[in-house]
């Protein structure tokens, strides 16, 4: 297959992703912010729906009133870039198939953080859905409707430090074709 | 940054990862799989709880009941391996925070199928949580206690054909500072 390629673990988004929180003053670029939403427009979603939206919020203001009011959005005060996750709820399926919105979403989420690490900037995912008083908070902030629930907030720069990932391999974690 | 590289569209496992339902016969190797899953746990969790189990699953058997009793997942029957991602609710955060488990184990099913188009192999996450007699029917066959809770479903295996990606790329789905 023409995709398959060779790699060490210094080329592994994956295995070399790490929660970043501190960010230099360096903006990140136009193209940069294409290629982060078109990688997490590329997630996979229930038959295919794409519910998700997206919020791309750079201005500093809006920055430190989030940083302000949620405890653990702070790193947020001092970033170039946040993306908020939101989920769809008139595109995703109706009835029994909804929820899964949640699980795409969360998709779209873990690309950005990758993509983030493919174009050496850094990135870390704090939690909206279910918090309501999160949702609502940046309902309101947004101007948002309540079709639209905010999932994750990602904040983005570029790393003010190198910062080395955690191997979290647990082998008892696995189990064989059955508990 | 020392994890900075230069990248063309054909090398982005991101872009190019497909739902690959049909597979050839070949194995997927105990390397492949170990790769698989340690990429499945380097995913991030709320507060570095990894709240995840996973279930291997290469038994013929196991793989043909599940495709004769859920009709999305019939892929199963030909496939020489699945792994069942799930939420271990033991593990997970108490009281408010628990609920992010659901986002954890969908970044953790979000790297599996990424490092299978790295691997150069096709998987295609299907739907267990929160649709409650799949949960169950998975549940009654592996023997899982109540506070596991299947989330996905991922079949896995060698590409049988090759499939183009389709751009999924919607900038009427970015907003800007706003809703």
């Amino acid at each position: 297959m023409a995709f398959k390629r060779s790699k060490g673990m210094e080329n592994d988004i994956i295995l070399e992703r790490v929660s970043v929180r501190e960010y230099t003053d360096e903006p990140v670029s136009e193209e940069q912010r294409k290629r982060l939403l078109r990688a997490a427009m590329a997630a996979p979603s229930a038959c295919n729906r794409q519910p998700w939206q997206f919020v791309v919020i750079d201005d500093p203001k809006i920055l430190g009133e989030i940083a302000d009011n949620e405890q653990y959005m702070k790193m947020a005060r001092h970033a170039p870039l946040a993306i908020l996750v939101c989920g769809d709820t008139s595109l995703a399926l109706k009835g029994d198939e909804e929820p899964f919105w949640v699980q795409d979403c969360s998709a779209a989420t873990e690309n950005i953080l990758l993509e983030a690490r493919e174009l050496g900037l850094g990135a870390v995912w704090t939690g909206v859905h279910p918090m309501q008083d999160r949702e609502d908070f940046f309902r309101k902030l947004l101007g948002m409707p309540d079709t639209i629930v905010p999932l994750s907030f990602v904040v983005i720069g570029h790393p003010a430090r190198d910062r080395h990932p955690i191997d979290k391999w647990k082998p008892d974690r696995i189990h064989q074709n059955k508990w």
